[in-house]
């Protein structure tokens, strides 16, 4: 997992440039749950706590993220997008808090790539600091059949 | 309407380090319309067409930035958040697109703020591109009463 993590984190910095501005980093994949943070400064707004389109960024790079790895994990490639979102803020974000999605709470099969099938995947993505919930984040993402890659057996 | 706008961008700037890093900028107000924009290059994805982060975060103040300056006509003060939205991505964005908004599709009467009231308004910004539409947000912003500005006469 912390190869898949480090090209993860590589490929976002690399490719989105805003998530570089914005310092994302992934703190824990266990294979189910996957969670990321990135610190107030960078991200902050007038009031000077995170603003609501970095929040926004990080809740959906952490579910792109979580589907990325699922890609990985089945041996498939794909390209993902966001179709549609909705988020709801509960409470400012005055420090780091932490973004988490877990692969439990996912409603689609994308081994239905396989068959050349585009996959629906929706996921719901949480900020939380400590047991307090800060924004809730449902994305309905895409995923289009790509290349299939080659198992590393 | 000049200064206001000069006013609102350099706010964003100035507070909002995400903004400067997207390039944000005002290209349009009327009194009615505000439109704004922010170049590909900062605000790209790994497919080479805008981040869908950086789309909402565009639609985001673009959205704010109309409460604020109905704020500044009204001769009111008021600190703005943003309390819940959904939107959809209806097209990859492959160059400079336009977010505007407008007055008129605006809900919520921000004149109760000198009654002492938090008010809700529901916006609809759009993103397009000539005639074609690329994404729709829709935010449900609050408006919580500060000092009343003394007119300027």
């Amino acid at each position: 997992f912390t190869r898949w993590c480090a090209n993860l984190q590589q490929t976002w910095h690399q490719t989105i440039p805003l998530s570089a501005f914005m310092q994302l980093q992934i703190t824990q994949f266990d294979g189910n749950l996957l969670a990321c943070q990135a610190p107030l400064a960078p991200n902050k707004n007038l009031h000077h706590t995170m603003f609501a389109g970095s929040i926004y960024s990080l809740l959906t790079l952490t579910g792109w993220g979580l589907i990325w790895l699922q890609l990985q994990a089945l041996g498939l490639q794909g390209d993902i997008v966001l179709a549609d979102a909705d988020i709801r803020y509960l409470a400012p974000v005055q420090q780091d808090a932490r973004a988490q999605v877990q692969l439990l709470d996912a409603v689609g099969d994308l081994t239905a790539l396989t068959r050349g099938r585009h996959v629906r995947q929706l996921l719901t993505v949480r900020l939380t600091e400590g047991d307090r919930l800060l924004a809730e984040f449902h994305g309905r993402f895409v995923v289009k059949p790509a290349t299939v890659a080659v198992s590393a057996g």
